[in-house]
């Protein structure tokens, strides 16, 4: 049973906030338990991941006017009509019922449906407390999605695993950016005609409790129009609050063996491009010790890169779960849990201020709540702080402010 | 003793902290103390309150490029070569030794520093335990600036008012977003002429630590250019996580009477203003529960003006102290300290999402740590979280959800 509503608006006033959430028991066979809110009301529920795609710049969004009611509800149009889904009512493609099961649109939805399934189950194997809770929903517009949210775990204090399908008319906002990246996105299309495009991708963000454990990002994304244009964009990184050099050679490391196995050249690229992509300006320090980033890739057979989206998205558990299960029971001191905190609140200014995703999601009536799970739990600002010279904390803040090449 | 030097930078690497930091006792006559870093080393030291006067959309600083220390280099130059100043070096006026004493300037800057001056003492007596801590500078550019900052009170986890003083050559950025404002701040100057300007603001955020006390912001500021433009802005706004309102009614009944005072139509229309630019648009609710807020606002005579931003920035003790001293010692359950947490993660999300002075301030090199200590010291986020129906918390939102004529 779908139940469309009305919705939650910048000025319609009143919160209407979801009334039915069961959580739900474990499921059999180890697959991930989920916890499901059907038929809510939600204007708001859209996609991170398409956020991920347009990559659109903040420019577009009227980001600094006074708060821009009008210029808001017009993006939020295309992502507006929401329905929250029941579990039983999660299809099995998102993407539509009618698609060639063995086009690209399919292929990568079967793929990251399938990581989103095995990660969360050994996130939940690995924190040993917490379940995800599930949050599905479709789009009238096209597509729909499913929000994985662990909270308030053992080892984790937050964890999510999104994935979204997005198809509908690309937003004006998401043109302009790809003309400023250099990108035709609307090749096929007069100036100002509707373009037609599919978007589809995974998001993670799982932050430990313990700061002796890095936090954790991946995102992998296909995006493709009617025009005929079509890439891949994506990447996995870490943001460590302490140093320990094995973790991040071994992190590095597992990337980088999946990149030779395509290509020797995407590594040294893709790592470049992801300290690159992870700085924050304004502190002249990357928000973490990086891993790999790309974007607007398509400069091989569609299988290709298929295939190495597919093997970089699977590496995560490997390349993740051994470093979190070395470092979750290590002791620490309330001063470290505080640097822990400071480096968290080093990650929201990243966020907010400049992932792409994050600005056009929350500027174009994304849902927020799954736009903002990547948000730690808890963060600190301290004016003016500075680790002490030559301490654990500067060592390794070191390593964000001069990347370094770990393999 | 002025000790300019070589500074930290986006790919420059490494942290090149203050080394000297000495907390002065205790001033006499119950005048500010400070804390003065002396003969530190900043590339960055530059200026919250040239942000908050030239409110220059993100558009124009390159918000969404893959991390763009070309374009943040180039505008932070405008704010590069900034000095640490000794206590005894603070100059009696920012703005310069030779200007009219009867200047707009002069005055304002020494309304300014008399606010600050009168507002830190009253703060530090109520908070009964911290002192500010003063960062001064001088910028080789023109004019330079006071960071006050208290931290770990009794009564405030943080609380700051900066003053500053900036002139020089106005930035393409804040030509262009004036541009977009519809107001033409480089008149009597050819397109793509450089616009000498003046500016000269005072800047304040305080965190109280009881989730009963709100936190409250005010920044008064006043803009010249060469080109005979001037206007002044400004704005004081409560951010209470508890709803109490006899206290908000205080709050605004305090500036409609200041406003009154110097023309009926003022209250309703910056009360307004206010409750529109403290919009955090993606959560369809305010930051907080409003105030006063104006900018470029220039049609009376200057003099009208002065007195009318005076009476305002004055205002503020009376608007304020008396509700932190009601509720500074009320108790409160844990429950109600995370909800206070979870405000404060919308106070940050609307300073680094939408706020221009805070956002323009990042892009273009202004001193991080002055422009940042808006935020508050520990915030939190939930995933999907939503206030009991019916619960204090739930009204509180609320009205932050539907703004109230509070007088």
């Amino acid at each position: 049973m779908k139940t469309p509503v009305g919705f939650v608006g910048v000025s319609s006033g009143a919160c209407v906030r979801p009334v039915v959430r069961s959580a739900q028991g474990p499921s059999q066979n180890g697959a991930v338990r989920v916890g499901v809110a059907a038929g809510r009301t939600c204007r708001k529920a859209a996609v991170r991941d398409l956020a991920m795609t347009t990559s659109s710049p903040a420019s577009s969004a009227g980001k600094h006017a006074d708060a821009q009611p009008d210029a808001s509800k017009k993006s939020a149009a295309f992502f507006s009509n929401h329905t929250y889904l029941a579990p039983h009512e999660v299809p099995e493609l998102l993407a539509s019922g009618s698609e060639d099961a063995q086009s690209m649109r399919v292929r990568f939805e079967r793929m990251i449906r399938t990581a989103q399934d095995e990660i969360c189950a050994a996130i939940e194997k690995l924190d040993g407390k917490a379940k995800f809770r599930q949050d599905a929903w479709s789009r009238s517009g096209g597509g729909g999605g499913i929000a994985r949210v662990l909270t308030d775990g053992a080892v984790f204090e937050k964890a999510g695993v999104n994935v979204s399908v997005v198809y509908g008319v690309m937003p004006p906002e998401a043109i302009k950016a790809a003309t400023e990246r250099g990108v035709a996105r609307d090749a096929g299309f007069k100036e100002g005609e509707p373009v037609p495009y599919f978007a589809c991708g995974i998001s993670s963000v799982m932050h430990p409790r313990n700061p002796m454990a890095p936090t954790v990002h991946f995102n992998y994304r296909y995006f493709e129009t009617d025009g005929g244009v079509w890439w891949f964009g994506g990447g996995t990184d870490l943001t460590p609050s302490y140093l320990f050099e094995d973790d991040i050679k071994h992190f590095h490391g597992t990337y980088k063996k999946v990149c030779d196995k395509h290509d020797p050249e995407l590594f040294p690229k893709f790592k470049a491009w992801c300290d690159r992509y992870f700085t924050i300006t304004h502190r002249g320090e990357m928000r973490g010790m990086g891993g790999i980033f790309f974007d607007d890739f398509n400069d091989r057979s569609p299988e290709q890169h298929l295939a190495f989206s597919t093997d970089a998205c699977n590496a995560f558990l490997d390349a993740y779960v051994p470093i979190v299960q070395r470092r979750k029971d290590l002791e620490y001191s309330p001063k470290q849990k505080e640097w822990q905190q400071i480096r968290r609140g080093r990650y929201v200014e990243f966020n907010l201020v400049y992932d792409r995703g994050t600005i056009f999601g929350l500027k174009t009536g994304g849902r927020i709540e799954s736009i903002l799970m990547s948000l730690p739990e808890t963060a600190r600002w301290e004016y003016d702080h500075h680790p002490e010279e030559g301490s654990w904390e500067a060592k390794t803040l070191e390593c964000m402010k001069n990347p370094v090449d770990w393999v």
